[in-house]
């Protein structure tokens, strides 16, 4: 392959455009046409663009394919990008793995995914001083610490969601301990407005609450090479049970751990999506919940909107366009 | 007490009638007046009614009430009977436990308590046959057994519902029995009409699915004096959850028991109420699922129907009152 | 047309592909480009997919167009598939009429119509044993049996559906049957549960109402080339309201008939669809109607999932994509 | 009974007061008491109000009440008036059944029922001239007089609804009579606007639907001492459903009567309430359905209103209460 | 620019066709491709179709786009017309502006706006003679007449909505006298009607209320290039709350009016949409305000279905199609 | 009267109990019975209790009544307290107005209202501290100051709704300041973690959004002797678009106030209640409203839950009742 031509990130590439493209292999399916022939369906993505690419049974790539290609594999390519109706299409004139000396080139395979802008150990370490300083309940102290010491790497490498929010590498870490940081504040403000309540409000619980209210997301998704998606527990039990899962694993290890704690602890996180109609079996019946569900609620949706507000705005453009995850355009401000 | 007096049935008292009543002791509750002093509120019932006495501290029954009534006790009471807009409502003139000669009397304890009308111990084995016969898969079968032998004892007492269907001691099982029937029905008559599906439907998951979609009941409700009860646990997680848990608790002692097998035993408990506001946090997203919450649905909305028109109607009553868990009007026949 | 070229179902063909087809003229719409030119928008199709030819008024085929090719004809023709954003699309290069040598090619007019799996004489034959064995109300039988013999070559040949379930030649016959069965069941099984209702629970209503729940459907549909669509009367009227008209007129005729009954009768139709947002006026209000509503719908939604799983899968595909009438994906099983 | 003191509306009674009135015997229903015992429960009513009597079976009034009380006579009767949280009640002192001389206490049997407050001779005739003038389509026109004429009495006499609007007698005509004239000025108006349509609007059928719209109305209620009630078939079928069955019934009476402006009246009727949920089972589809959906709207949901602001109004009241089928306080005005 | 080609409508192009057209330039967008070259998005259009241009940077028609073309401004163009899945496309093969030569070519600047068809100065003179008859309460006529001046202009010109109903140049002042006059037949009915209430229905209001019910509009859309488009203040406060702002601005000037006066002024404008989810924050509490929502409701949905009924039909079109604002076929009329 | 007898709180009284109690002329209505004889229906009430008494017009203190008693008074009274089906009554046995010798006895007119548990003057300083250090924006800090400061006396007093949250003198204080609280987290917390949005977080905007979302509260709600009632414009107009009203006045005599700032700030008051079903006519369309309406909501549902578990809770109870404005039991505890 020559590398004369400039490296192009496929996710800038015109309709029509030739170009050559360092991408990693997202998905690989093989299929047959009506009348029989195999033939594979192929995803190459970068961190912004995913394109396909058809591989019939008569060409030349057909054989390297089907034995060596591997999905997540990184690839050089050459191709004439398009565009049509199901999206956006390669016709794939050259491709070979990428090697060492494609660094020098400018290959890198962390640009390759999304992932938070905060660093995941430091994330992680506040977390755990959270739990140490604020919460209070020993042995619920200790389930937390040992679900989240068990979990480490795919608590830091995991997403929040499959789209809508937080979607990307790390997301699921920078999500909770934003919800956990409004748990303290709103836990340790409404303790001191209503002091009477009886029982009071567990502060230990919603720290708690905060820090484990989506832990089931690490049975409901799966790391792909294409990005987060949905495993089949996750379909057909949803992440508000298989959180709960956990969390009554991990509490089976603690004798000490008081049983109303621990169904209350239960009902935060079956209770966090709030309706029905939004994933909750069961609304927020406790205080902990409450706060919780508010903490959860308002860090996606402020999520959604700032991403909205993050990408470059057309020129003279007053509100976003409304293919977000709020389906509403969101103001910029007046241009005249 | 004198014994001239016939003895009547509390639900079958006539506002300001003076009766004498055989009755159970539903409920005893203490409390304060806004000056402090101390009373109780007692609640007496027969299979058919309720009805509630106060015991003001200064009256002759308060110390007796205090240190010796016991809910879930018989007594024999002679009151006078009065309805106001809290309900039913008796004036105690003389009570004292019931003893071994009041039979003769009458006095039967079963009398107490509304009961399915079959027999438990026939439909417990029926069950248990059923389960023999339909439920080929092995491990799957050892599940099902396994579980309705450890709790047979209260499989055969529960109700189905606090409200609403076969909300009697025994009810539970003969809504259980009843849904397994329609699966069998079901699965036999799907399974021949579409041999084709990828994969067939399983009949064993369809069965062990109609017997094992309500078990969380066991957990979610709790015999009481006054009837059948909501637990703490109940409320906030509710009988699907717990349900799944008890499966789950039975299969992890079942090494050979296939996981896809548990999982979609699990979705067919997470999925009977078919819909979040009805309940299920998942819809059904399989044949097996699809079938136990057709079954289960039509037999609860059956038995609402026909119990509004087992009532004696009033004359020239062409339709059923509205007061009834349908909400509607059930009708009789003309009456021309 | 030459016959070197193999025959190609024009369901088999890929974009770009020249094929030689058979195919029947699904419809022919005459209008008018802006500047006034005559063009007609021809659908050709076979069982499993329909494409597009535009024949301009200045091309060679237009004369033929306009004054012999007629819709239902079996014709022919040679030529090139493609698709873009308004579906298949097909460039016409040759066509003529099927001859009765075509046969010898494998042309079958049988081909090109989806149908029931099941025979319908054998279908219709079960029905009428059903009435003369289950409808013990001799009128009732009477107008049941009179209805089915006068409208017994639509009723083998109707669809239950435009879209959605049973949409096939036969679908009506084949959902009418199933759904009569499950009727069956449930009368006999609920009658058995529930001895003491008044009025008892009307076996022969049930299975009338089964046989007769969509009987309106003969006037709402209408078999054309290119499927089964909606008449006009079926878009103002209703398929509940025709149908309960046609069971009137046939009531009209006997007189012996019980007003109640017919009555109950009516509203089984009128209710079997259950909620107004899903097209019943009024709910179900006796329990015979109730019956037959679930047999209904039970028999429409399994067949909505069923067909789902007949489907081919995709390689690794756990679940079924959501593009069917559940809008739901279905659990096809764990892949690993 | 003597005569001293004064006759006293039943309406006007207050709680405690003793009373004698002249009443209306509106329902006298048999039951029984749990021991078995029977007794009359009896309503009494004027315009304005109904009261209950309780007639036990050891009570004078036993025998007469069972041998000669008929529902829908009058009755002078003398009573201790009250009110409980059953609403309210009499005991009843002394009853005799009204006679000629009571003319002369004021007794008049008009003044037993609400009725409308315009001449039902003189709007049966406008309506008549209506038609006569304004639906030109002659067919059309035969069939909407001959319907007219041959349910005058009727028409004349029946409300509008149970309750809700227009819900005393004679209120069906009044309610009928100002949804065509609104129909006559909007078809008038949209017919000048919009002459382009295709097919232009047909004012026939418009003035046709306006007076028809409502019909089945005269199957669905039925006058009786008590006021208008629904009908058994009102309840099962409904007054959309009876109303196309008359206009059906006496369509096929007319041979000249075109088959799609039959089509277009049924339409009218069927969608006249417009929404699935307000009662239509198809939502208006053309020109006319909407025009009479919007007349018979407004007329209802003003009614409504107006009847609300004619009550008197209490002392600084600045708006009504909420208790109108509206569920709405209407605005009285300002008071300070 | 030869003009032996004959001037094409825009939207008369077929896809494919090279054509000469007189079109508006309705919007020049500047963005730049991913590697940071300047490009423009420009849309021309005609009454009936906008197609989008795109001006590469390395095309010969940049500089002048850059410099010199102006939204708004009237071209002659050759290009040719394609059809892609974003819409219609052209290719600019020539371009100018238009010069006063073209009119000989048949350009007429008012023949790219689609306008009411009626004279905007007889309906404004209309609307103000109905003020001066009917508005009989003269601080309110003083404000509605003030108002109506002041504004002529915009009156005149602008639309009634974005799209919907009556969405182009005039569509606001044919609604409001449209509506208006309903309001006049409906007040002078119910007032006659219901002569009872307390207070009185006031004519005076329901008239203002018709003419001024959609005032906001003036301050929600704006007339640009392209159509009407919703301002910044329109899309977040909305017409309903910027309507009631105008009416308080007027009603500030005239201390007559009086305070009871101007509040149910107000509540007209803010309820006129009846329900929260159609926009009304507040549903109507005044006859008058229902008066006015209606007769604003029927216009809006009337013009719809007009429409929709104006489009000349397909040959056999039962019914229309549905993509209209009230998503709903609407029948034309049977066919055979 | 006698003052043997203790002074017994209204609030206290048992059914049947006589007593002696001070309490607060709340409501004095005079209306007629339906044989025109005046009557009024006075309400007296301390801080926990209403309670009826009727003073017909042949009683001893009729005249007194008419003539004398004021609502807003305080009165000693000796009563005999009951309740019925409509509340609870007293009949009135002696009254006086209040002297300043009763302070002996335990009066104490601050003991008539609830309010807030904060002091009054501290919230209000610490609301403009809030201003002056975090509202950076001059022109809206102005805004700010000007309206609180005029409004001083009101913003102090006022309940935050009439009833479901904060509805109590000093409420709508304690609320603001909460919220406002809240939103300073929030705007702190949010703008650090995206920088990047296009434009920036506004705090000065949240900030006062906070403290001004509910400023029409002040011309919605009104104070009067029975506690806080909704005024007519606050019914037909509401206390979203009168607080828009009262900011947009403030504004305009600011001419340094940007247009955006002020478009920002109305947005703000218009969106807090998120959804058209609950009240606000356009959704959150900034971060910044986005942020006031989680602050507001998650302090009026915690508010509203934490009322629940401050009240004393029975013995046993695990869930305190339904009958709160969330309609839900809170979980108070496990009891076994």
């Amino acid at each position: 392959m020559s590398d004369q031509p400039p490296i192009t990130p496929l996710s800038d590439a015109e309709p029509g455009q030739q170009a050559d493209c360092f991408v990693v292999l997202a998905a690989k399916d093989r299929a047959k046409t009506r009348d029989g022939k195999p033939y594979f369906r192929v995803s190459f993505r970068d961190a912004a663009r995913k394109a396909t690419a058809m591989i019939w049974n008569d060409t030349r790539w057909f054989a390297d394919c089907e034995s060596s290609w591997q999905a997540g594999g990184f690839y050089k390519i050459r191709c004439r990008y398009e565009e049509n109706q199901y999206g956006p299409q390669i016709d794939l004139l050259q491709i070979r793995e990428v090697t060492d000396d494609d660094a020098d080139d400018g290959f890198d395979p962390a640009d390759f995914f999304v992932t938070t802008r905060f660093d995941p150990q430091e994330m992680f370490t506040e977390l755990l001083d959270i739990v140490d300083e604020h919460i209070t309940d020993a042995p619920l102290k200790q389930l937390v610490v040992n679900l989240l010491k068990d979990n480490e790497a795919q608590i830091k490498d995991s997403a929040a969601a499959v789209r809508n929010h937080h979607a990307f590498r790390g997301g699921f870490l920078e999500h909770v301990l934003s919800v956990t940081r409004t748990c303290l504040y709103l836990a340790d403000k409404y303790l001191a407005y209503y002091p009477e309540t009886d029982p009071p409000l567990s502060k230990s619980l919603v720290v708690a609450g905060g820090i484990l209210h989506d832990i089931g997301k690490l049975r409901e998704l799966e790391s792909q090479p294409q990005g987060f998606a949905y495993t089949a527990e996750g379909r057909l039990v949803g992440h508000i049970l298989l959180g709960r899962d956990i969390v009554r694993e991990y509490a089976s290890a603690i004798d000490e751990l008081d049983a109303e704690t621990l169904l209350r602890l239960e009902h935060i996180i079956i209770a966090h999506q709030n309706l029905p109609e939004w994933g909750s079996p069961i609304a927020p019946h406790t205080p902990e919940s409450l706060l919780v569900h508010y903490a959860d609620d308002i860090d996606a949706k402020y999520h959604m909107m700032a991403t909205a507000l993050e990408l470059p705005p057309e020129e003279g453009e007053e509100f976003t366009p409304r293919d977000n995850p709020l389906r509403r355009s969101i103001f910029r401000g007046l241009t005249e």
